[in-house]
């Protein structure tokens, strides 16, 4: 299960990794209290439980925080992304389930933390064995992380999708992103690849351009799909900008090909950069099913 | 009055300029459909009225805008901050009631436009005829405006005090800014120089320094207090940063000295620039009476 603040997905997965079911609702972890979390999960997967056996269930993401079922202390790096014996078990009355929470990993200097993106993290270094550079991690906060001998060493978080999401929609410049007679769906790619650029060249004047999208849909009926595009860029290109030290002249990794994903690919190659894109729910996987080879071959280590 | 986005100010002025009465209320422009701004007036300022003869009503801000009372069109820089010729007549039913809207500025390239800083700029001019320089005007949308003998020349919007408040109060770092057990009122001056000077230094680097504000809180207990000034800092410094071709080596001229005002002060002397800092509320009035002499002038000139 990835259980992140607003979603809660599941896969049914047999020993080998390949996907039995999936399910999906909007039970995240945000708006549960610790004793609703059994009942969610019980909601959206009872019909795969069996009353013969224990089914273990690995859960990533935001269910091990302070405020979700329960708290799983986060692994300072460098550190691997996953350790069989950091796991935490939740409580769970239901005698079907066994339910294992990932903890997420924190950095002491500069101060930083994740949970849920270390299970991709494990996921590239699963379908990649010694895997060593640089991965970006596109989504609400977007993690560029380090991986060196199968060890995360370091990494950075920026609040990009969160910031694109505040100003676009409780703004002053949603009036301007927005209208009653757009579809919302528009999108100008050249200007988002100008605007990357733009704030790639000049990442100071990022906070001098943002209410120039007011003014330009106010002044000269600039289009909403157009100036979506241009905020995405600007905001996406500062974030590049503020991670140049990570990227430049090296090659990237990034979770995911569509979507957000998507725009920072296009935005790293618009700077020539050479960028390796991965499928964001099979990496997803990848990690929760190393967990549980890592649980198996554990306890084939205990009862050898 | 004053009428912004979320407040309504009012003073009853003598022809000299001096207040008699002061008022206001939280019927904002932003809440307001057309025909509910005479009520809204009539409710604040009905009091002040005399059927013996018109009360003429100046009105600057958000009044005149598109969805306000009535459109007053933009007059498009570089021009005087206020002129007569431009004002805009409100339709009233009370025959007690003239009521006229000073219109806002615009700039076409870079596309830029305010509504009721005019004013204030108006205010500077009248206490300083022929003042030459830059004024800043902190504010949800600061606006640092260049004069030049009399005349609006170019000015620039910076979204900083919206940010702020979307950043601590709708963001993932609201849990961090903010704690149940805190009155909201600390500060730590010390970390907001800091912070000002660090974004100044390196402002690419503010973008991947937002999120370090919740893990800081999380991994070392960082108080409410100190992330709120850090937070501020950072964000004004980023804006200094992107204004420093505007201020640097000058002076300037600050409408505002405490509140959100004085931690631009604050932040421009630790960068050894010279601040004069005014009253908001007398520049606000010194803009507004101008508007009224302006019309006695135009009048005596149409009697003569």
């Amino acid at each position: 299960m990835d259980w992140g603040s607003t979603r809660l997905r599941a896969w049914a997965c047999s020993r080998d990794g390949s996907v039995l079911q999936r399910a999906d609702s909007a039970q995240g972890a945000a708006g549960l209290a610790p004793e609703q979390f059994e009942p969610a999960l019980l909601e959206l997967v009872e019909p795969w439980l069996t009353t013969e056996k224990r089914t273990t269930v690995i859960a990533c993401g935001m269910a091990g925080a302070r405020q979700g079922w329960i708290d799983a202390p986060y692994s300072a790096v460098p550190c691997r992304p996953l350790s069989v014996e950091r796991l935490i078990e939740a409580p769970v009355t239901d005698p079907r389930l066994r339910v294992l929470i990932v903890p997420g990993l924190s950095q002491a200097s500069p101060a930083d933390v994740m949970r849920g993106e270390e299970t991709q993290l494990a996921g590239v270094l699963a379908a990649q064995p010694g895997y060593r550079g640089l991965v970006c991690l596109p989504g609400t906060h977007c993690k560029w992380a380090e991986l060196q001998e199968g060890r995360v060493i370091a990494f950075r978080t920026f609040m990009t999708g969160e910031l694109y999401a505040l100003l676009s929609q409780s703004s002053v410049l949603r009036h301007s992103l927005h209208a009653d007679t757009d579809t919302g769906d528009g999108w100008d790619s050249n200007v988002f690849v100008e605007a990357t650029r733009q704030a790639l060249g000049h990442p100071e004047q990022v906070w001098a351009e943002l209410f120039g999208l007011r003014a330009q849909g106010l002044l000269h009926g600039q289009a909403p799909a157009t100036a979506r595009a241009r905020l995405s860029g600007l905001l996406i290109g500062a974030e590049l900008a503020a991670a140049r030290s990570l990227w430049q002249g090296r090659k990237v990794t990034l979770v995911g090909n569509i979507g957000l994903p998507a725009l920072y690919l296009e935005a790293l190659r618009a700077q020539d950069i050479e960028v390796q894109a991965l499928n964001t729910q099979r990496t997803t996987l990848d990690g929760l099913t190393q967990v549980f080879t890592l649980i198996s071959a554990e306890s084939q280590e205990t009862t050898r």
